[in-house]
């Protein structure tokens, strides 16, 4: 008897070879496709894996999931790897995996392989979320097979390949690079990207419109929160609250004012760097919004012990450790540190920048009074000299004991 | 015999009205005015106090000094107080107590007066900075003392104090805010921006053009670093490599095209929080160079000791601990993290937005091969299933022992 | 009519002589005497305070709050200050704070006075907890104020006034050092303890017994877990489970061994070195327990995060921010952090040494055939080439690049 | 032509069996034996080789290498892995590499041999040790190689082996649990060890003697550091300056006092949880010593930058990545925070327990006039209530907008 793999399946060139080389190799093949909200032609995917030879292929909606268990809680945690990347594909992955094994253990299916490369997060990704939701899994990884690497060394391969067997190819030609999209984001690398010097074409983005095409008008939002989450974007006193609107709304707003683009060379968990291009038009102006409203709602040290955790938690997604026990604790921190982030952030969206330009917290630690040039607000500035005198008595020790301080 | 204060003065109302105070007090009040690059008549801010009855004052010019020693290293060390605020203020601090320092010990002062209010940060910057630097200093802060407080009531009470005494006063009505400038920055707060619900007039900003003066093409400029300090930028096939002019050309660049604009609340050492707008032109087109860079030439786990230590030296700073042991030493371990960061950043300046497109390392981590899609590289694609396995085994151990994984 | 003061007091000569004094000027004196297990006779302190003049005495009997709130939630966070220090004193203070807090509110009093120095960590850590859970109250702190400083310069001059006054002074010397006890520890410090190559004399201790007295024999224990929290010792058979009687027992025990003395020198929060003796015979045993679990049962990259946390929350409370935004975060995810360890340590004390020797989980994460050498366990030998090779990437890397490491 | 492998031998069965195997396989052998101090028959342990077939031994004395460039700068770098284990295994791995890589570069030999098991640390240490030092190496890991694992799947189809071979086996029989030994410690695990609830029997140790024969009376010595190293240790009053015999001398006070043994369940790198017993006797002295000394000399905020720094340190070190960018940084940033560091503390080595009494700084931070209780010292008590009052601001501030503070 035959046994199952489920196939985790694009539609595009390298899974379909790669469904074919499986129902080679003596296996029958279940695919699953998830919608994590990329622009696909689902149902011609689902046609053309079924011609392919799949025994059955399964169309998983999880673009809702992704919004409430993903994307909206890593805005929360303010996740950030290395200072700039907001983990679009790093953050798709548990949730795809998630949907990969309801549907395995659904059919007692407990083989799975997937088309990610031999030197990239995703496989890591995939499999670390798989073992953890699924610990008896077994995976197999075509592109780390050496017999399978072997005999696909490039795309000419695969295309000589898919041609020979009736795989419907894609027209047109490919770009010279590699994409991945998903409702948060579109990530870009290989190819040609794979020389940090060279210039990117503006014509690669595909969420985010280029200079030219920017509005003459900045856009400006409200962005509500409730306790770190968004609940609401209030634009032209209309008010959108469904998670997956607002999403959209913001990939819109975003999109046309080109904000959210980066182009960085970033530390891969298996030890090599690699340039990647991200657009994310939405996500990034929730996630200046929030940022914005948190240092009004947040205390200066919670700040900090939340910064420590967010930080590690942002290296924690995109290693693939999502569903692991310091996943699973750093996750609960965070949420417990955002208990007080609720009120909403006036977003100016212009020319490729989302500015919070004022703020409002439902109760938040800004005190106006307190803070003001004209009236006291109950605090005192002579204690202010004591404060600065018992601060500067490390200080002095310190000259006296080794020296002055050198620039 | 009359004691002499060193005053650090800057022509404005504020300190010509202490100024004028402290010769009342039986004073003898020396005049220390530092150009640390902004844009001030300093020759009339000098006659001015010499007016008022100062026994001498002294142009400090640390401009050069401020940018070598403090612009520069921060660019290096990567400093971001609270994830957005490139502290220009906090920089020019220390630098400017250098100068208080220098010119009090060369005289025998012991006593030091400024005008900085008993609420914000500055008295503690400059407090602590002289007392690193010459325990035997004694600080009058009249902001900080019941009686000028209450003689000294507002704007008004200053005004009235400056028309009866003869100090010429500013025929401009004051802006409804205050503003500190230096070579680095302007800062923005009090007044009207204390509600941080009340948004900024686009007229505020004085170094960065507002979008409705942006130019409609691009500005592309190369930054080169060498151990981690910028060394000469080329623009247009010229290239600049005196850092003054780096700052003055970066700042006319990033002001052109807006960059550099933050509206932001912040936490203050004091215990409060205030909001501050910032714009920071030229440095950030330098951080943002730098940090790309940095990722191209800096080991992954290196970047990660080095985040650490770059956050706690950002609050260091911003509290006033430039010179302080932590401070010291933590400069050190930064300079040492820079020692390969050395190459050049492609950045476009365009629109608000400061972003590198291309970058080239003199020797650096990334390679290109080992990171390509199309050729190994040395790099065994079958390994990598060992390095998943090995990790996946604390998640499943997980898995067995507490059950699955929570959302 | 006369305002009233809360003050806390201990029956010792130096609130004695502030009960007076602040009758003397003016103030009805409410005292609270907290029993935090100190060894005292609480009843004879109340008699003397009433002769003194207060108005009322009340002793907050809260030794249980202290060993369920205090004790066994510090000994599930981990706390330790400065790799040390078993923060004795440091946790009493919020306890008693607590106590004063409830008295000062159910009687309407918004002043609190109390017997600490100024150079101290208590003024700060009595000060802060109050403020906090009393935002309202105000602070007499004599030996801050310079008239009381100047009146009272040494032991000499409150000796004076006590037998002016007819305050009963103890018939014995003082020892040459201040002691401070609760059910958790005694500190010593001051006198001639403030040279720090002074050693201290053996018959110092109180709690523990020196090393001529050890008995011959180990006493072996269990000390059993759940969630962290200490609920049950087991003793030659017999299971004690009551928090207090818990810390009796094993102070009994661990005095007998002499277990928990350390004589260190400490930074304080106002900025001083002091050197501290202190002794804590019982908690230093679950300390050691829990911690000997917590490896067995918290993942290990878990175990990372709350380290790190635990380090920050022994800051805090040392500096008197138990009660504080950042305290109760922190105590909140620390506490998370604990869900899973439960269990049962065997310790050995033995001759100053508390050891664990053998541990068993409810449920861990220690797997004796995964890590077995006999058998295979479900660990395949082989993954752990893939996972160094991979591992290796970076170094490899980082010496093509920058050349070989040096020593 | 045959292949020349270098072998990392011992001189004990599994490498004696490895050395036969690799001559079956057709390999030239080249053996390294490190001395690190351990007890052994080098000569004997060289004859044995060469008799089995190796074609050369060598006999690589590393000793004073391990003290200078190891142990002591772990003590300065106060290096401690989960809190307890003071690394003498981690330490000395690339110790010996170094001299693996020394061997292999001059004899040309680019594939290396060693006889650590599959599942714990040392083949991470030893090969990433050498990849980060000779790029080009390979490694032949028997036990991670299928067809060895299942040839020899136990202990006794080792000693088969060996005897049908003509290779001495040791007549006495084995520790039920395996031992690894250095200058600095000895480990204990496995076999009966493997069931953490398994008391170690008493006999099991060979560095430290047992309860019943230590002494009793205290042993008092001083030791000396200079930047964080120890320089010294005077006993008795005899200097002892050699650091070799600085570490044989406290080895022996330690060992009779049956100090630094601890047993412990600890986090392998590999992702398994494994327990260890271990005897530190020296080094135990030397690191509380120079803990102690370090309070005195550091800034309390350096301490805490160099805290961090030191446990991500152990991480490193116990992982393997001594050699490393991150290793190489982190070492010279902690080497940076001892410049300060020297000084003479006092210790007390009695029953178990290396315990400071005293200390002496060359120049320290600790002021025992500024923290007297006798006299001003220069510090004003008055400034702590602004000083206290500052820090409550933000206390205060949380509640009101907040709410009271939970327990």
């Amino acid at each position: 008897m035959k046994e199952t793999v489920l196939l985790a399946y694009s539609g595009g060139l390298d899974t379909s070879c790669i469904l074919l080389w499986l129902l080679e190799k003596g296996y029958e093949v279940v695919c699953l496709i998830a919608d994590v909200g990329q622009d696909e032609d689902f149902e011609a995917a689902r046609r053309k894996a079924l011609k392919i030879g799949a025994k059955e292929v399964i169309v998983a909606r999880v673009k809702k999931d992704f919004v409430l268990n993903y994307i909206f809680p890593a805005v929360a945690m303010g996740l950030l790897y290395e200072r700039r990347y907001l983990l679009g594909t790093s953050l798709a992955r548990p949730c795809i995996s998630e949907a990969l094994v309801e549907c395995a253990k659904a059919r007692g299916i407990k083989l799975i392989s997937h088309g990610a490369t031999g030197k990239g997060n995703d496989q890591v990704r995939f499999e670390l979320s798989c073992y953890a939701l699924y610990p008896e899994f077994s995976v197999i990884a075509p592109w780390r097979i050496p017999e399978f690497c072997e005999r696909f060394q490039g795309r000419d391969d695969l295309l000589a390949y898919a041609k020979a067997n009736g795989i419907e190819v894609e027209a047109t030609p490919k770009a010279p690079w590699s994409m991945d999209a998903n409702f948060m984001h579109i990530s870009y690398e290989s190819g040609v990207l794979e020389d940090p010097a060279h210039i990117a074409p503006e014509d690669l983005y595909k969420m985010t419109r280029g200079p030219s095409e920017w509005p003459d008008k900045p856009t400006i939002i409200e962005v509500e929160f409730a306790r770190g989450i968004p609940v609401a974007v209030i634009k032209d006193k209309v008010r959108t609250e469904d998670p997956v609107a607002i999403v959209e709304l913001l990939n819109r707003i975003g999109g046309d004012h080109g904000v959210g683009r980066i182009d960085i060379v970033e530390n891969r968990f298996v030890g090599l760097k690699s340039r990647g291009i991200y657009e994310t038009p939405g996500v990034k102006i929730l996630f200046e919004a929030h940022l914005d409203l948190e240092l009004v709602c947040l205390d200066r040290e919670v700040l900090r012990v939340k910064s420590f955790i967010s930080d590690r938690m942002a290296d924690f997604v995109y290693n693939g450790f999502w569903f692991s026990p310091e996943g699973t604790f750093s996750r609960q921190c965070l949420q417990l540190s955002q208990e007080n982030v609720s009120g909403t952030v006036t977003m100016e969206i212009f020319k490729g920048v989302a500015r919070p330009i004022a703020r409002r917290a439902v109760r938040g630690l800004y005190n106006e009074e307190l803070v003001s040039m004209n009236v006291h607000g109950g605090y005192t500035p002579a204690s202010a000299g004591g404060f600065i005198e018992i601060h500067s008595i490390r200080l002095k020790e310190f000259s006296k004991a080794f020296g002055t301080y050198t620039k």
